[in-house]
This record gives C-alpha cells, structure tokens and sequence, in this order.
C-alpha cells in the first residue's frame, strides 16, 4: 500500500485520544506539519513537547484553514458546536472526519452541515484507555485495532476512499458500517458496560459515605470495574446522551437478565445458576473466535 | 517473626486455591510434608509435578489421618459436605480451616461440626484469578494479600494465633472479622461485582445468539466483564447460594442506582449523569488512600 501524504493536517482537541492519533500520523510519516487545536494549553503543550504537533492555536479558523485532513477528537456532542463555527472556513478539498464513539445523530448532523463545503465522514476506531489527557498519549493506541467508518448515502467516494486509507496507513483494520447500526452494537458491548460500572461503582461509593468501609476490601471484582469506572466523565456523559434511545434499550434487556438471575439466586436454582454461569463463559469463546 | 512449622498439612481441593497455597506453604518452608486431596487426579498431579504436594490421594480419611494442618480449598457447599465425612477422623489438636468466599453460615456449621473434635476458624484470603486447575497456581497468589480470619465465640485461642501465625507466614495481612459481617461487606465489593459480569455477559451473548454479531465490536468495556464472568462457575454458584440475603440487598440496592442513572439518561439530564460520573470516579481515590 502507498500511504497518503497530507500537506497539512489539523487535530481538533490534543486529549489523550487527539494526541495519540498526532503521534501515530507523525511516526507513519504521513504529513508535513500537524496543527493542534485546543482550548486546553496545557494539552497543547504537552503534545507539542511530545513532538505529536508542529504548532499549536486555540482559534479555530485560524487552525484548520489550510488543513487538508481535520480529525475531531473532542468529545460526540461538543463536535458538532465546534463544525458548525468552522464549516465556512474549511477548504473545499479537505477531508473531515471525527472519532466519536456515537455515530447516528452526529453524522447525520455532520453530513449535512458540511455537504456542500467539504466532505465529512464519520469514524469511530475501537480504541482507547481509561486515561484522558496528552501526556496520556501513546503512538500505538490505533495500531491492530478495529476502526468503524460510516459513510452514508451524501458521502463522497473519494472521501470514504481517503479516509479509509488513512486508517489504514496507521495501521487500524477498516470495517464500514452504518451508523445507526454502529450505535445499537455499540451500546451492547461499550455503552451498557460502561454505564453499569458507573452504576455499580456509584452504589458501592454510597455504601462507603453511609459509613460501611467497603472499598478497602474490594478484591479483583470491583477493581476492574473502578478502572472502566475512571473514564472521562464528559466524553461518556456525551455517548449517554448522544444515543440514548439504543442505551436504554441496552439498560432494559440486561435488568431484565439480571432480575432472572436475581430470581434464581433467591431461590437457590443450583442447576439453574450453573448453567447460567458456563453460558456466560461462552463469551470468551467467541471473543477468541473472532 | 518465627515461623510456624507443620510435620503434615493436608490441602483438600488442589485446584488454582489450593495448590497455590501448597506452593506458597512449600515456598516459606512452613512443614515437612504436604499431602493433597481430590477427586480431581489430574489436579492432584499437576500439584505433585510442580511440587506443590509430596503426595496425594483420592481416599479423604487417609489424606488427613495425620495432618496437624487441614485446609479446605473447594467451592463452599462441598467444604462443609466433605468436613461431615472426616469429624470423627481429625486429630484432637489439629487446626482446620478453609479458603471459602463466603463465611457467615458456613462459619456457624463448621464450628458446629469439629467443636469438641477438633479446631476449625474460617479463612477467607482476598485474591485469586479468573483461571482455575492446578496447572495455573503460582506461589505468590497470597503475597501482600488481605486474609480475612473470622473466629467466633467458640473458637479456641490456640486456633486463632495458629492460624493467624500460618497466614502472615505467607506473606498475608490479617484482619479478623465476624463471619456475618463480613458476608455483607463481601456481597458489595465482590459477589455484586460478579452477579453484574455474570449479567451483562448473559445479556450480551443473548443478542449473539439472536443472530447480532456484536461480540465481535467488543472494546475495552465488556473484554473486562468476560474476564470476571470467565470465572469458576461451582465455586460462584456456591457463593451466591451461600450469600443469598446480603447478595439479593446488594442486588437490589445497586438496581436503584442504575434506575437513577437510567432516568437521568432517558432524560438527556447533562449536569446530573456529569456529577454521578464524577462521584464514580471517587473510589478510585478513596482505593488508593486504603
């Protein structure tokens, strides 16, 4: 594969997922230079000391005029605030897209927004950690990882095309998708997790101000749980609200799986639990499998 | 400190718990021979081969013939089933103890059963992996770790220091508390977190199974809860058997607050999902304080 090279490109927000990206374009030689934007210096700063950006703005159009790639990671429902104060300013040959983990709403949001002035297309890469913040960031976060793109029917050709081989270039394995499919899977294996371990987390919290000292007794369960519990509150307060329909589905169809365990566990169902439990096993047969 | 030092220790279940704990004895130097006991042969030569046990049996009544030492390491519904079968044939001064998740009812039993036999005190070490089988204990599985020991009125004071003197020996922080208690502290920091794992990968493999390949999208957040509900399906259907009550308040308690969470979803409410993710990341705080 001959990999893209881009005179210029712009990365809106320089957190720990923006600079990540920064750092795996840089050392994939895909560019010339890479503006960060940001309203965070700190960030900005940081992904510059990090060599992941060349320069560095906190005004917007100043930033992404001359981009020819402008990459969004900043969190789903603030992106669509900032494209709108932008999409007058942006080159007419630029490929924008964004790496949002709702897709449905925001692309539909975007498409339209930007069709007409430049070309959009949705990303979503299967990727991340708990961590937020630049000095967080790492080059490999994107390579050997899923990365979701969603064009729709207004999306160009030779968008899909460019953003596909950028993905590619650093080394994330395409999937193209719709993007309202994209957001009823993802609130099963990303949304509901993460809202039940805000849950659980919250309860257990609760317990320890009404004055019972649990947390110091929390073995490997609750553990896991605090660190997908310690994600950024603002990006996941924006997936909540940006696909809520398909989340409270999720929310709906796992009570209603817990309250059948729930009814076996009261009435001590050994057989019943069991076999509940070696089904759940299952699952790491088919995450091996995929 | 100077060690204790067993002339026989009997190790009853020499799955990952027990031989890990052989390992850990062994490793100390903590007595002369180690004998294992199962049903399970491949377990037990497993245990022999990395040298966990000198020997081993299938026959109960051999195995803890002269163990001054006796240590129950199965799920705990067969501990007390299996302590029926050996009260008339343990010596009058050995220590029994046992490695069970759950304490407050078995506790009761178990000293029911030996008092006037012999010396049982509850054990319950704070660690363990999702893997099971002889073939994945290692020796450090109880280093640094918390073991909670939960004597009661009847216990004898030769038993608690015995017991206590054996733990720290390898490497174990005690804390004594009373069995019910700690059942109820338990049920909030490790049985919910693993009904709700149990749950959320239930309800996960259901949408598979309805023909979704969604396993496939999996990130971060559900590869952590396959991990905890990969866990041995006997021993936690005998935990939430054996915990029902602090389980199903725990279970309760937590389903509010994911309603609470739920509503504030359903209600795209920005400033409250935003201060109860916040409040979740708390405990991350108040788990390195501990």
């Amino acid at each position: 594969m001959n990999k893209p090279f881009y005179e210029q490109i712009a990365v809106i927000g320089t957190g720990m997922m923006g600079t990540s990206l920064a750092l795996a374009i840089r050392k994939n030689g895909l560019c010339k230079t890479i503006i960060g934007i940001d309203k965070n210096f700190e960030n900005l700063k940081a992904a510059k000391r990090l060599g992941a950006i060349d320069s560095y703005t906190d005004c917007l159009k100043d930033g992404i005029a001359d981009a020819v790639l402008i990459i969004f990671a900043i969190p789903v429902l603030a992106t669509f605030e900032v494209a709108k104060r932008i999409v007058y300013a942006v080159r007419k040959d630029a490929v924008i897209t964004d790496i949002g983990s709702t897709k449905g709403e925001l692309v539909h949001k975007m498409t339209g927004l930007f069709y007409g002035h430049s070309n959009y297309i949705g990303s979503h890469p299967i990727t991340g950690t708990e961590k937020s913040g630049a000095i967080n960031a790492v080059d490999s976060l994107y390579n050997g990882k899923k990365c979701i793109i969603t064009p729709v029917e207004k999306t160009e050709q030779f968008a899909v095309d460019a953003i596909k081989k950028f993905w590619e270039s650093i080394g994330s394995d395409i999937v193209v998708m719709d993007p309202y499919e994209h957001d009823r899977i993802m609130a099963l294996v990303s949304h509901l997790p993460h809202v039940i371990a805000y849950a659980l987390v919250g309860s257990v919290v609760e317990q320890q101000h009404a004055g019972s000292p649990v947390v110091k007794y929390a073995g490997g369960g609750l553990r896991d749980f605090t660190r997908i519990a310690g994600s950024d509150p603002v990006m996941w307060r924006d997936i909540f609200i940006s696909n809520t329909r398909e989340i409270l589905a999720a929310i709906d169809q796992f009570s209603r799986t817990l309250e059948r365990l729930r009814r076996m566990i009261q009435e001590k169902d050994m057989k019943g639990i069991h076999s509940f439990l070696e089904n759940a096993k299952e699952v790491r047969r088919l995450l091996t499998d995929r």
